[in-house]
């Protein structure tokens, strides 16, 4: 692996392998604190961030790796004086051994690794993918169920603008017998160009209307915050709220994930139910994002 | 110590141990310089700060600590996107070892720990605590003093919104025999709240009008910089400036102190005056927080 | 070598000797990678920059520096309230081992050393110097050409506000039988104090009017960016562009400079080049920068 752009690029040994080595790296970290001795790894964030930079620059250090940080590359980099996204690549690259970056153009880190010699790894690309968070997300399903095969995953909030649940239909694509329920309000649906991609990929799409319509022995509820700032209309708010009392209609073994930051489409009221995960989820960042490191960069 | 969240929380006893323990680190640091080896600190500022983001970032480093560092946490997090503190607290905490925070909220720090199982060490809550400010001060008193029992201090500037005073009132509640002589313009005068603290831990309050009102032989004089950008109305400019002239009229023995910055209360012409010890107070910032961090992460 | 301040302050054989130690630091930068073990320099940027502060920061840390980092400093220090750069600097001054700083005042860095302790590196002050984009370019231009003397040196685009060029000429003061062929639109060209500078220092000055005027066999063409945000009018659009139809007039041996940020001054079809050496010339900047710091803190 020499970059990390998108998650299509991935198959499904790939990410046995990865899921393996983060598992193996959490178990002994310690085994792992010299590992990317003498590299340098930069992180451009040209968007704002907090548990994909955080988690990154942490996976950096305790890997051992050198971490040079920009947490706000838009307004105090080169860019303000009109410097296109290639050069700015192009120098970083001949000082630093890896770069993680996140950018709103959609073609940022492809674009990037055009002109870059060492790795790039995609913190996020305007719209576009966000391959990290899907294998975190993975990589959790993979640890509370013990399979990436046969589940059934409702898919919630803003099923347009979110990229991690796009991610997300397209690497279950890679596994068989996935139910798709997907709840949101009417502006917000899954567009026809994803419904599309789970039925070509094998898998199954349900459209819901109301949690009712969600099976009780669904095995995740994965839900979204709305991303005003990704359009131009209001949005609206959030009808479909997961609290206490819509969570208890589910199975004890229902898990509830958020690619975080939440607003209020989950309650604060069912933090503590150990169903809710997505604290859990965005910890295992970490060690995902520290295998990811050593996979590229050993 | 877990948190440290108030200077409230410590006896005498506690401060104790931390100041010879700063004395120790002071006298040898490169003993210490692997004592963090391992663990991951990250500081959090919702708010700018020099003095104490870089000196708790050097502590850090010259502890042999990791550092994840977020200058500008207010704008380049997902706290843009609404997400509530507790929350951004509830992932950091799984990444890092520790985190030293500063936020505009007044209780910013206890929200912070009360959702967080690592330590929270509080850089300043709104208008609330700054307790390594008073620690610091404390500890340049007792270095320069050798005493933190039987002062004379003067309090100066602003003494409505200077939380650095109003801790350090509260801080020396623990000692005895504590003249504070407040001078500072009316609209500025130290609210009844903080006069009766005094008087309640048994130490002495006199209001001053003038620099004539404060003894000749005063230890300390403590300035402060009007805090424009915590009120809404215009505070007007610092009538008692302290310049050569009128340092001259006190003792060999009287120190000048002041948080930083300063603005223009303190005269730059007493800057290599061996009573300025203003810049060396802030240095020492440094060495009390290489003792905070030794206590909270060992 | 205390501090760089300015390139003024180096002679030819404080040139060689850092020249030198790049060199022998390029040729084997492991053997430096604890050079700076236990030191601490301190990042200062109050205005943006990608390359200077990303290259300094990797400079400290392959040499085994800790690294305290402030990219946006305008805005996330106490500057914002008011403080004093030299307050800034006296304190910063008692954490650190060296601190490496841009501002936009002229005469930054002089003020700064003027009240630290420890070595300040200017790393650009406002329209006044930026010593080591000189040392980086010179260091460049001796490593392509194997000489700093006799040569021929086109300089382009904004030689009003450019502080690279004005820089470049006073540092080839101290070279003997260099030609600069000055191409610039009318608003840009060479104002007469750096004319003066260039035939008071015994090299030539030759005014061009087009790509013409440039002989077939100069060794440089260096070009730079007109730097609209340093100047209240509007100083129009680049004429002089160096494209593939452009280059290809000159000789073999003719190398294509630019400090970078470019904006359209070079085209991109020529990036492929081998003498467009832009980019390498900015990954020599790690080089110059780590000996660099190697001087001044070792």
């Amino acid at each position: 692996m020499k970059n990390l752009i998108s998650c299509e690029q991935l198959s499904k040994q790939d990410l046995k392998e990865l899921f393996d080595l983060a598992d193996v790296v959490r178990a002994n970290p310690k085994k792992y604190s010299n590992a990317l001795d003498g590299k340098v790894v930069t992180t451009l964030f040209f968007e704002p961030s907090t548990r994909t930079r955080l988690s990154f620059e942490t996976a950096i250090e305790r890997l051992g790796g050198k971490l040079i940080s920009t947490e706000n590359a838009r307004e105090n980099s080169s860019s303000t004086k009109g410097e296109i996204l290639e050069d700015t690549i192009s120098v970083v690259s001949g000082y630093s051994d890896a770069i993680v970056m996140r950018h709103s153009f959609n073609d940022a880190a492809e674009r990037a690794a055009r002109v870059s010699n060492i790795p790039i790894i995609n913190a996020g690309s305007g719209k576009g993918e966000h391959p990290t968070q899907s294998l975190l997300d993975a990589y959790t399903i993979r640890n509370k169920k013990g399979r990436l095969d046969n589940l059934k995953i409702a898919i919630l909030g803003d099923l347009v603008n979110g990229r991690t649940i796009h991610s997300l239909i397209k690497l279950f694509g890679l596994y068989e017998n996935i139910e798709f329920y997907a709840l949101s309000k009417e502006n917000l649906a899954l567009p026809e160009k994803y419904i599309k991609i789970i039925e070509d990929t094998g898998n199954k799409y349900y459209r819901c209307y109301s949690f009712d319509d969600i099976p009780k022995d669904v095995d995740i509820m994965y839900h979204t915050r709305i991303q005003a700032e990704r359009s131009d209309e209001d949005l609206g708010k959030e009808q479909f709220i997961i609290n206490k009392e819509v969570l208890d209609k589910f199975s004890d073994n229902t898990l509830v994930m958020h690619p975080l930051p939440r607003v209020d489409e989950i309650s604060t009221d069912i933090d503590n139910d150990k169903r809710a995960i997505y604290f859990e989820q965005a910890h295992n960042g970490m060690w995902v994002r520290m295998a990811l490191l050593l996979e590229v960069l050993e």
